[in-house]
């Protein structure tokens, strides 16, 4: 039980095998993310159906809505939302900042108010592990303080030693939560990493978390918050190094198809990020040698072709890009939907390219091949 | 092709098969909506799978939006929409009296402002023909009057009246269609039928449209528009001895549940409505042993039943009442669907257990049963 098996290896990339108790993750994975215990307009076995191995849910959001113990009851995320894989959850340290309506920090936790009621709720490290525990996925994720991309490095220290802080205390707390049961954890707690664009401070995080236990996995997070995205390579390139060759890294809230490659290149081994589904209901869709598209646009009317003529999904089998654009124009729901689903099988399977060209020894051909297509048009082109 | 195979009845009611050029229809037929080529949230394979046999789509929505030339260069409404089983166009009758932003009949046809753009158009007749022929349904229904359910007489009278002389016009422009197409038709039209809640109109109605044609179908129109129930159950019992026996009955626009029931019972074959897909985007399903609930209710909050335990359908099989409520409050689209295929689903088994009672020749002790059943929570509590 979760073992991480390294079946390949190429550069700094790697191809695993990640054993949960719901099932084995194929890394590098993404993870379709269901905040609220769906992924938005598309069901499981569509999930399933392209490629993802684990779905994401976020802690904050069911805490709130419908309520951990709640969900719990109807036989923990798993049961409550018909999928039998496995899941992971967040701690929703991101959303306490990002999405509550007000919030304040002390080294108990977080004192915030809920966006959908303005109620006043405590997040503590003790707190989170009930919640997750409750929520009973898979891998668990410890309650961090991320700060946002810019932050002055004061900030970031802070926040990188209150993440420090916390994660010994969500191991004690996992740890009684686990003994309380009086059986086995089909649970796993991986810790976060801050230390925003600081190369030290993110080497030190490394550091001082191994100190804190020996962890099945490490997650990078206060990346892809709004700092450049050169200064995110860069800090991908100075941690990765430090963490242990056996473990998988899971670099969360990334990303889109470009940013997936260039985090794989360097040894990222999972990813999450709303962008699929997000841009889907934006009428957004990503297409192998055009970049990402908008399908309400006049080019498309008349255009019988399929939407990715690279994308072997449900969407790009079955219909034209005239029809995609008269449910997007029209507004209609099946249109959100399968533009979802393109979109996360986008992602899959750039994933599974991915793994195949690591363990052919050639993904660095493949990822400057792969960029250079779906980057053409732009050049090209003012595209849309 | 366009055969009615009579296979069983009892008292009024029968089960036929209805031959079309893209298949087979089993009657009683329930015909789901799919208003703008889409039936709202579920793919076609989601229809096939809920046992339907034909979907119906809206001239007037489709002829402005993606307009039926565009449908046309696409395949069809098949091609466009990835449906190779039968589809029924509606008119446009209907939709312009009760849609348009401001609409003027005269005996040429109606003039109209369309609800999206205010642009202008006009529908004759033979104009309605030339749209239906582009987009190219197995069935087309005539162009129609339809007044409203409180009509006057006079008003009746002369929807009547020009609905009759209006069908004369759809039948020469349909043949000229055809004959200029030089191969056979793959399209048939059926008439519609008013007269309101007049008994001799509606007689009327079906004496003079046998003398415009021989039809391969009957459509009943301007019921279920506003008139008492016990009026629509009178004119189905009026009209319909004076249709032929050997060809099927449409119901335009009905129904609910009972509403299919009671029409069986008198003889009608093919119905349509929005009400499934509806009624689910407004969290509303029907329940078997219930009557019509809300999956908002607080009642479901903790319920880890099946939304209906006596229904086969997908969202019954995987789902339970705590979760479909979640998805409700959450207004995720998930939601929508679940319901949408439920209810759906719904009206489709119906139209199955219609057919088994009539073949077993006990559609009376089963209608009323099945009534009792449906209503019975309504009378022993507040319901919702």
């Amino acid at each position: 039980m979760f073992e991480f098996q390294l079946l390949h290896s190429d550069g700094a990339a790697r191809v695993g095998l990640l054993h949960l108790p719901h099932g084995q993750v194929r890394t590098p994975a993404f993870m379709p993310v269901g905040t609220r215990a769906t992924v938005k307009t598309v069901t499981p076995e569509e999930v399933v159906g392209i490629g993802a191995d684990i779905v994401l849910a976020n802690t904050y959001h069911l805490y709130l809505r419908p309520g951990h113990e709640t969900i719990r009851a109807l036989g923990g995320l798993h049961g409550f939302m018909h999928w039998d894989r496995p899941v992971l959850t967040d701690s929703g340290g991101f959303q306490v900042f990002s999405l509550a309506a007000l919030n304040r920090v002390s080294d108990e936790g977080v004192q915030f108010q809920s966006h959908i009621d303005g109620s006043r709720h405590l997040f503590t490290p003790e707190r989170v592990m009930e919640i997750e525990r409750a929520l009973g996925a898979d891998v668990i994720m410890a309650f961090d303080e991320c700060p946002p991309g810019q932050a002055s490095r004061e900030v970031a220290v802070a926040a990188h030693e209150r993440t420090l802080a916390w994660l010994g205390r969500c191991r004690d707390r996992f740890a009684e939560l686990v003994a309380e049961d009086g059986r086995a954890s089909a649970q796993t707690l991986f810790p976060i990493l801050q230390g925003s664009v600081f190369p030290d401070l993110r080497r030190e995080a490394a550091h001082r978390t191994r100190e804190l236990g020996d962890w099945n996995g490490y997650a990078l997070g206060g990346l892809s918050v709004g700092e450049p995205k050169p200064a995110m390579h860069d800090m991908l390139e100075v941690v990765i190094p430090e963490l242990p060759g056996g473990r998988p890294r899971y670099l969360m809230g990334v990303g889109y198809p470009e940013d997936l490659v260039e985090a794989i290149r360097r040894g990222v081994d999972m990813f999450d990020c709303v962008a699929p589904t997000r841009n889907g209901r934006n009428n957004a869709a990503w297409v192998t040698a055009e970049g990402q598209v908008n399908v309400k646009a006049a080019r498309f009317r008349l255009d019988a072709g399929p939407l990715d003529p690279a994308c072997d999904c449900y969407t790009c089998r079955h219909y034209s890009r005239a029809y995609l654009r008269h449910l997007a124009v029209a507004g209609e729901v099946l249109g959100l939907r399968l533009l979802s689903l393109h979109n996360l099988r986008f992602l899959v399977r750039l994933t599974e390219e991915a793994r195949a060209a690591i363990a052919a020894g050639r993904l660095e051909q493949w990822s400057a091949e792969w960029l250079r297509v779906f980057h053409a048009q732009r050049k090209t082109t003012n595209g849309e």
